[in-house]
């Protein structure tokens, strides 16, 4: 019976569980994969850190990047984060030098993810990141597997926990997304510097993989619509139920002929379409393709358990041989698609301005409007202190139009204090 | 690069999609598993039936169980089902001789899979059947590999289209069962004899299957509480809308120390659970395990593409040699859980009772009741032309002693004229 021989680098949160659940798991795995696994090495920034695991000096690895030149180590678990430094020189190395790599680092594996695959397949060893996208959910590997014979046209979801938690927080409790934030920092759901998930940094990573995987392109990880949730307020999501919509932060990918149209933003989307409902830090994945349909997949998003549940999945994997490619294709038949530009998209709009109310300023906001071609379908006015918010709903209207009424509404701050721009996803145009 | 040799058995409306759609995706298969695929024969009842494609005399094999002994064929797929005849001969005979197999079939995994797989693993050869559960949904591959080191508590669902299809619209439109069926064949979600889908036996061979996945144990395929949708009339859905339930035909499993507590059977769910608006033929099912937490799946449960599309994830599986157990351990290892005895079984139960309204038939009611330990929560008395509709919620109860009571109401059939009994699965004790 073969035994493979795994290093572990970092022993944060998840790190520290992955080697206490191998350790526990070793002989389930065993059965369920016919070989042995034994972890021999491990390394991180503190030995002295209490873990509640007992690590042995002779485990112990002070320099990580050696590791890859082990000869004893078969595969090398990568928990630092991070798409520089230390955590890119180990995945970098290891792949050269013939060691399987598994890693939860959507922002490495969106940055270098073509090169790094590239790498493991030139070196026939594996590169998996199944904890990068989804938290636990198999998504990955449905996708790769699972999904296999299918030509998928769309994916799109809650890809990142913490601003779901956030939005549904301030639905539910009726607070502000400062205050949300804070909630969610307190309970661990948010970084002290929260920016990447806020930002929609997070799932635009997550995004990019999932892409490559689905359509077989190359990555895609910069000029496409990144949004996040810092200016979605409380106001917005009470208009939103008004409507019967809720504000979600979704990340969207779509083929269109030889075009990729990728894109993370908030969404107003109906309470009755289909991910409305997945509330808190749960993840949820909607996968279109033919001949299947539509499948869905849903999970928490992050944390230890699901994050070590995807980790030792891919560690099987290895031990079984059943991953060839990272991406499910051969890294060098990858296509380059272009980018759709986002210009031409079209859905219903949701704006508010908040406007000094004086007299001739809805003359102005529809001028406006109608100078850029753009119909209103709905319009709310409501006072707000000594100002007053104007809500409405376009018809359907093209991005580049809203965009130039956009900033029309910006360059007359004396009227116009603030505007808020929500794309609508209805039932109709997904 | 090897090349994998294919027979289909079996050629009607899945049959022929699969035929198709292999021809159609030999080149991606290859891309993706890095082998080539070939169907080098096919067999079914009849030569001459049309099926839009055209079928070479040399592919075509009159006696399908020749097809287990010939020396080029790697893989078999078995597309007639049924859990005798030819399905089971072809299928014992394939494996017997060395053939992988790949089948939709869940009566006879349901029946043989035990066996079936020991002969499997005897001969080194595969048996799969993504099929056979949950349509497309890679739900068995999710569990088998992607969950491969969670210890798996609980799973359920809605594992039948048909009957959720036929619920959804007596819901939706407010007909009864009969014309919900009729509906349902005339858009061929149901069979001309739908007794295996309305009776809970569909959902009773699945979540036999998916047990014996989550939790090891050798297949419990009777002795266990399998009840259909035939009892259930508009009206009880209609007094369950008013009570904020929903009624879904569900298959649940759970591991409760050495039992395995199984069952099939319409329950009463609260609107907002996770899977109360799954309408029409969509199946999703629930996994709980640790230390992943909760996921959930969705899809379509049946149909030609999604069968098709778990059908080739399969065959991708053997080809690239990644699933040496069937049912995720080796079948040596499978244990043999006990049964969970139901009559301990403790929930909430919807009861109606359609009464001759005489004096003191509120009381004989609340008699038996009284007896049999049960406390009623709730009671709605509605005439129903010249009877009366009396519809009760219980407080936890116990199954044995709500058995009893239901008995003493058919013992008086002058006053009890029908009983229903569904069971209630709240937030609190799923």
């Amino acid at each position: 019976m073969k035994t493979f021989n795994l290093a572990i680098v970092g022993l944060g949160n998840i790190g520290t569980e992955v080697y206490k659940s191998l350790n526990k798991n070793k002989d389930i795995i065993k059965k369920k994969t016919g070989f042995k696994l034994n972890i021999i090495k491990v390394s991180a920034k503190n030995y002295k850190k209490k873990r509640g695991i007992k690590l042995s000096k002779n485990k112990w690895e002070k320099n990580p990047l050696s590791l890859t030149k082990n000869k004893n180590i078969d595969i090398i678990i990568e928990l630092v984060g991070g798409n520089k430094g230390i955590a890119k020189k180990l995945v970098f190395e290891s792949l050269k030098n013939k060691k399987h790599v598994v890693t939860a680092n959507k922002s490495l594996i969106a940055k270098y993810g073509d090169q790094l695959s590239i790498l493991a397949e030139k070196n026939a060893v594996n590169l998996l990141f199944e904890a990068s996208v989804g938290g636990g959910i198999p998504i990955i590997r449905s996708i790769k597997q699972g999904l296999i014979a299918n030509k998928i046209f769309h994916v799109y979801g809650i890809l990142n926990g913490t601003t779901n938690y956030i939005l549904s927080e301030m639905e539910d409790k009726n607070i502000s997304f400062k205050d949300a934030l804070i909630k969610a920092q307190k309970l661990g759901y948010a970084e002290r510097n929260p920016s990447s998930d806020v930002k929609g940094i997070d799932a635009a990573e997550k995004i990019s993989i999932l892409s490559s995987i689905c359509f077989g392109c190359k990555i895609l990880n910069k000029g496409f619509i990144v949004e996040g949730i810092t200016n979605v307020t409380i106001d917005d999501i009470n208009f939103a139920k008004e409507l019967g919509l809720k504000i979600k932060l979704l990340a969207i990918s779509e083929k269109i002929g030889n075009y990729i149209k990728q894109r993370v933003h908030p969404c107003l989307i109906p309470s009755s379409l289909d991910i409305a409902n997945i509330n808190g830090v749960t993840n949820a994945i909607v996968v279109d393709g033919a001949p299947i349909g539509r499948t869905i997949y849903e999970g928490e998003g992050a944390g230890k358990g699901p994050t070590t549940s995807a980790i030792i999945s891919d560690i099987s994997s290895i031990m079984v041989g059943n991953d060839d490619f990272s991406f499910g294709h051969s890294p060098k038949t990858k296509k380059n698609f272009k980018k759709y530009n986002f210009n031409n998209h079209e859905c219903k709009y949701y704006i508010r301005i908040l406007v000094n109310d004086k007299k001739g300023v809805l003359y102005k906001i529809a001028s406006i409007f109608a100078r850029n071609n753009i119909s209103v379908r709905n319009l709310v006015q409501k006072p707000k202190n000594n100002l007053s918010n104007i809500v409405l709903i376009t018809h359907y209207a093209k991005e580049i139009n809203v965009m130039k009424a956009m900033k029309s509404f910006t360059k007359n701050k004396s009227i116009f204090k603030k505007t808020v721009l929500i794309r609508i996803r209805d039932q109709n145009k997904l």
